[in-house]
């Protein structure tokens, strides 16, 4: 089977390798790869990495690779569009760590709501916008799959602007997760573990802030692994929900800000009875509860990496030497290719997805960007309606929803006043009216250079 | 694995011997089988059948088959409930035929919806009501699989009356049609078809009035086969949706008044879009186009079977005689048993299932029962989102659901002037009002003895 | 206070006359009234006895009355726009009424549902749709006062293609049917009645199929009052539910066709529990009980007008003479110069409208133009939200809301599949699919010169 | 006209000679009023007091006053049932405050939301759902009006148990709002305010967290008044948005510590575009924006009464003293007797009232409880719809009905999960779970005595 595949962000650093090496080790595929980036060298330099890997021993399907000067030559006619992008440098993302950070609001990513969330959807909104226009018109029978966050607000600027695009955000955070019950269960069950896959779940939730309703390993309820598991750690180190700080220090001092104990997840499961299904870092940017400062954060086994070390980390590109090949072609534990080879009907699968609510999950809007399990194949994606799901979080979940609507529609529309009105609502914000109107515009104004020109 | 079955019906002369040949034949099971049936004779027959099906060298499962004399004794701690039953002679639906074709009202079935229906709901209704309420009591845990017409209104009275109990109404009905667009698939993609299920189906829909709203075969679109087979069709006889009055008159000099082509299935994917998932005699019921005369509905090739042919079609029993094993253990094409395999945990399927909505068809109401794909697994039925759908047959579909609730309401009060509104939401019914109250009151008189005593 | 009026089919020769009086006899007022007609010389005809009237002795206000020969003219800045056209001459309306016919589709009006309202509508929306751009254009804070049937789906197409506009449908149907009830009241409980307005009344339902869900009378119930008048008239001339074909046809004999009974409007009430608030002649429209044959109809009273009595009652215009200025000057029924006193802020009142729906009748679609009391203001109307409602009878609403939405879109898109869906919804429909679609091409044949040049 | 009242209640100190003396000067009333309480010294008090009431000269209306022993008694046939009830002594509301406080929580009121209207509701909630089955025993015709907070969940506690109880919850804190922008209107428009009504409102929200969408008054629009006002106060004072700290420590240095200046009305209206139609005190306590610490809130004018002050308030009751019967009579604001005259049908008012939503906010639960204005007339309320409301503050009227949703189910079941779940969708709760769930237990424990024995 030959397809076009276009992928916007075509330079990316991490995925673009990654992507690549799993397609070339797809069977039964073949046709054009075309990458499209605004750092024209760095999508160069890419292409030329995929022509090594395509020629590679390995690779058991073969795609020519081409870098597009413009997004219209990549997109024409492309039957699966691929979007990874970053919007702005990473200066706008320490900016929305800092300023909101002056003002009392701690965030632990800030890529996805919180103040952090809103300033990454107000640069990134207006060009999500600009791709949808021009997907349905150079090839709106392809289907999208985005990786960039923030994947619920970025997903929904594309048919918030052309309601027809098929579109699918792919997240791997719920991976993870999966394996966390997993691991429990197969010690509690005593089957060994070999895939993810092998727990059976029931997903409800938005991008960042899911939860496993239920699940089952082998047929057998995970529940009760997750019960035994708790009381194990409880007997070998001390009470399991014990105050975590030193263990939090600990791991700063070597410099893990991103590792946690997942007490967080088992938090919401004790208190509401569903698993949650993203890592903690993520989930406490949610709730009002565990967020306030460092310390209560720390209190939890949760660190906060500051804007100085994530810059640190980013280690600046270098396109100038010739691409690594890797000896061996690796499959990597992304699903963006086993989507890609569903789309076009070489498989199925049941996985978790962000697509439009049509029905899933009731009690949501429908037409807002929800994260549920569905079955994917050929042209089409079925999502399965979730099971009963606690009143107490279907709530934080509305005020979730409803808040990413207001920011996409304030970031659609370069407005003030409606980022103010997100930003109350967010549930990372305590701050009075004109204190939380005065840090919006410092955010604004230091991020102006990657903003529409009529915000700034 | 160990279950325990309960078969309320167990007496049922048709689907008891399938059943338990379907149940011998599947691996990995075991345990009790209890019969339940007002007539105990019968139900005593099946046990023997039984035995003799459960020793047979095909078997594979041995169950225990025992015979109960009360329900509760038949429901405790069952995990699986089989529901088939007849409520009331067949004198009484031959009333729900004939009284009804006095007032000019013609039905082809008369079981499920109009007159007929509703005439059967009024003596189902309560019947199930009790079950509910016996189940809850008994075995709260069990999965309901009910076989019984009508069957929306029959399941919904389950979980009206108890909303948490487990239940799937099982129908045969999609399965013939989707047969059916596989045989034309099959065709015009030249890929041999060796079963239903490798048509993928988008099914919507009320039990008897469904719609694929789209299908694909091995990946391929279904439509274009179903376009190639009407214009083949036309070319070897004629028009393809000429009159075919001398069909049926044909058909019915051989007594074959079940018989018909489809082409009312086909009208509605000529006129709005989606196939008709359920057979031509059933459809037609469900709108008042088709069904206004026994004329009108010869000129699509449907004829009419009056209560004289059912009444002789239908056999006495004679439980005297020994009942027939048969040489070669056989499974059949119905998929209770895959339901129940399921539901244990020994396989998942996709399939069509009857089940409260919960999100699955978003615009009709929640909580009614209704027709979609659904995966099933270890306890538990994961309803398939539908697609797009059109406007023009939404209408027509809530209408039904909303004359099912008129319906079901009625029943469970007794409640005369509720069955009349009902009625009047009826498609099939065109009379005045002063007409349809006194051809309810005939048909209430004619049943009274298997309708509840306070409403007589 | 001065304002602007604009009269869009300001040369109606019934309207323009009513409503003048009624404006010239309104204290408080003043201004401008623009008379824009595609017939020209009748909005002439219109304005020289405009001038008369508001000289006229008796005259309270002062309008200064001007034709427009453009409707952006007409617009531009006004307060207050009405609008009464006539879509197609009458020949038009004689076709909708005479093809349905030959297909055994019998009406009573045809202007607002069924086979002849969808036909005017087809001619209608394309006009109302021009309306709502240039409205939106020269005048968009003004309100419009619709009088033109079919009242509901044509004040739908203005918010339809512009959701902001402010809009009115007004129609006095409801206005004799309070006046009945009011009468059996005033009777019952010895109190004169002055105006129907001393009846209060929850009304539910879309234009010409509404209902009275409750009503007092002095702030005493008007149920037992209906009882006692058909036990009274029960005494007087025999059972009050009789036959009344005797009847029927002996006001047919005086040409009467236009009289009947209002037994319908209590038909619904004995069997539903909710007075009919239309004639009779509209409400069999709605449903498929009453209306199935001339013979049936007459049964319950009503007759059917034939489309010779309609083109014979027609008299042409004759411009040419002076415009007969009345002795006395009156003040009508007609509730419209009623309306625009409350939006320009002079009073307030609670009476029926046909708005948008935003939350009145919760159980019809949000935005679909529904009828209710309200209460209306200065520059606003408050629907009051409707009380409890058969169930039986909200399907019927929710089916005829189906359908005016399916009548909607398929006019404006001038769409023949669409078109043919909006009939097989609708109640007096009862042909098969290929039946309808032939009666809809000789409809659209007939009226073709009147539709859009590209539905034709 | 000859009524039935009963008091539930009847022994309070505070409104019953308010309710007594505007009954007193009620024309065209008469009958009987019971009062029952608890405490039945007090309501004999009243007795005597009330017995002086309708003696006295100025009296228009005479009901003979008469102490109830049992509810039984005091319900047999009323028509109208009010209740204004304290659950439990001064000493939990104490607590209500104190425990919060410990665990950094402020609360201004504390009666109605955030964890004191919590703890208030689970001592609440049961006493009303007896409540709820003895009127429907005695008196289920009668119409009930609420005066207890917590008004929501109070009021709902009825409809939750019974739901066809005809249920008011009056509140007046809207009244003062209604006057508020009534005096700026006066003066912008230079017509002298005689009385709140003159102003027209359109009113959206829940009880003590609720907006004028818009307002007029005289038929002019009240915004500019506003906007006008506070240019007058900037001028004359400095900034109108300028901290008001000083102010605040002002007014509490002379014990006025519910006194404010309306800053958090305004800013509602400066942000959201309407006004807040609730005390600042109320209005800080739904969002967790301003009530982040006590000196927060003092920079917007407003201070926090602490439980000393509110005991210090407290005059402990005397019921030796004969009571004294004022010397001259006087209608009050109140508008409980208003309700009253309207539902017997003496008269009609629009007016705010709390009932449970049946599509007056249609982006609300049905049946939730809500503040809307709405027509009272004899034996029926109808709710008028409200207008566009900003989706900005729907999700904080949404997540607020979640809230008390939550806690009316937990109040109901006695169950300490489900009040944690509400605690912690609260606004006012910013506390980590295992914090919350202390929190609560001490909460649950200082009020033990007042709680349903199953939950201590």
């Amino acid at each position: 089977m030959s397809i076009t595949i276009a992928y916007i962000g075509g330079g990316s650093k991490h995925w673009a390798p990654v992507m690549m090496q799993d397609l070339a080790l797809t069977p039964d595929l073949g046709g054009e790869l075309r990458l499209y980036d605004l750092d024209l060298p760095r999508a160069q330099h890419n292409q030329a990495m995929g022509e090594g890997i395509f020629a590679h021993a390995d690779a058991v399907s073969h795609f020519r690779v081409r870098t597009c000067e413009t997004l219209a030559e990549a997109l024409r006619d492309a039957d699966i569009v691929f979007i990874s992008i970053l919007p702005g440098p990473m200066q706008c993302f320490a900016n929305d760590l800092d300023i909101p950070l002056r003002y009392g609001i701690v965030q632990t990513v800030g890529d996805t709501t919180g103040p952090g969330g809103l300033s990454r959807s107000l640069r990134t909104v207006p060009i999500y916008t600009a791709f949808a226009r021009a997907i349905a018109e150079h090839c709106p029978q392809a289907w999208v799959i985005n990786y960039t966050n923030p994947m619920t607000v970025a997903t929904q600027a594309l048919t918030r602007e052309v309601p027809e695009l098929k579109v699918i955000g792919c997240c791997h955070e719920v991976f993870a997760c999966r394996s966390f019950i997993g691991m429990m269960a197969a010690k509690y069950y005593d089957i060994p573990i070999k895939h993810r896959n092998e727990v059976a779940v029931n997903l409800v939730g938005l991008n960042h802030f899911t939860f496993f309703a239920g699940a089952t390993y082998h047929g057998h309820d995970v529940w009760p692994a997750i019960a035994a598991w708790i009381e194990q750690q409880s007997n070998d180190q001390g009470d399991y929900w014990r105050d975590r700080t030193q263990d939090a220090l600990a791991r700063e001092a070597k410099g893990r800000y991103g590792s946690c104990d997942g007490l967080i997840q088992l938090d919401f499961w004790r208190r509401f009875g569903v698993f949650g299904a993203a890592g903690d870092r993520h989930l406490v940017e949610f709730v009002p509860w565990y967020i306030g400062s460092v310390e209560r954060l720390r209190r939890w086994g949760v660190s906060v990496t500051g804007s100085a070390q994530r810059l640190d980390n980013w280690v600046p590109d270098n396109v100038d030497t010739l691409p690594e090949i890797p000896e061996r072609l690796k499959r990597s534990k992304e699903e963006g290719i086993d989507l890609l080879e569903c789309l076009v009907g070489n498989k199925a699968m049941v996985t978790n997805v962000n697509v439009p609510n049509r029905g899933q999950i009731p009690w949501l809007p429908q037409h807002h960007v929800v994260e549920t399990m569905a079955q994917v194949e050929r042209d089409r994606v079925i999502p399965h309606v979730v099971a009963d799901f606690p009143l107490a979080l279907q709530t934080h979940l509305r005020r979730i929803a409803d808040t990413q609507a207001l920011t996409l529609e304030a970031a659609r529309s370069c407005d003030r006043d409606g980022a103010l009105a997100a930003l109350l609502a967010d549930p990372l914000c305590h701050l009075d009216t004109d204190q939380a109107l005065a840090m919006l515009d410092e955010l604004i104004a230091a991020n102006a250079p990657w903003l529409p020109a009529d915000r700034q």
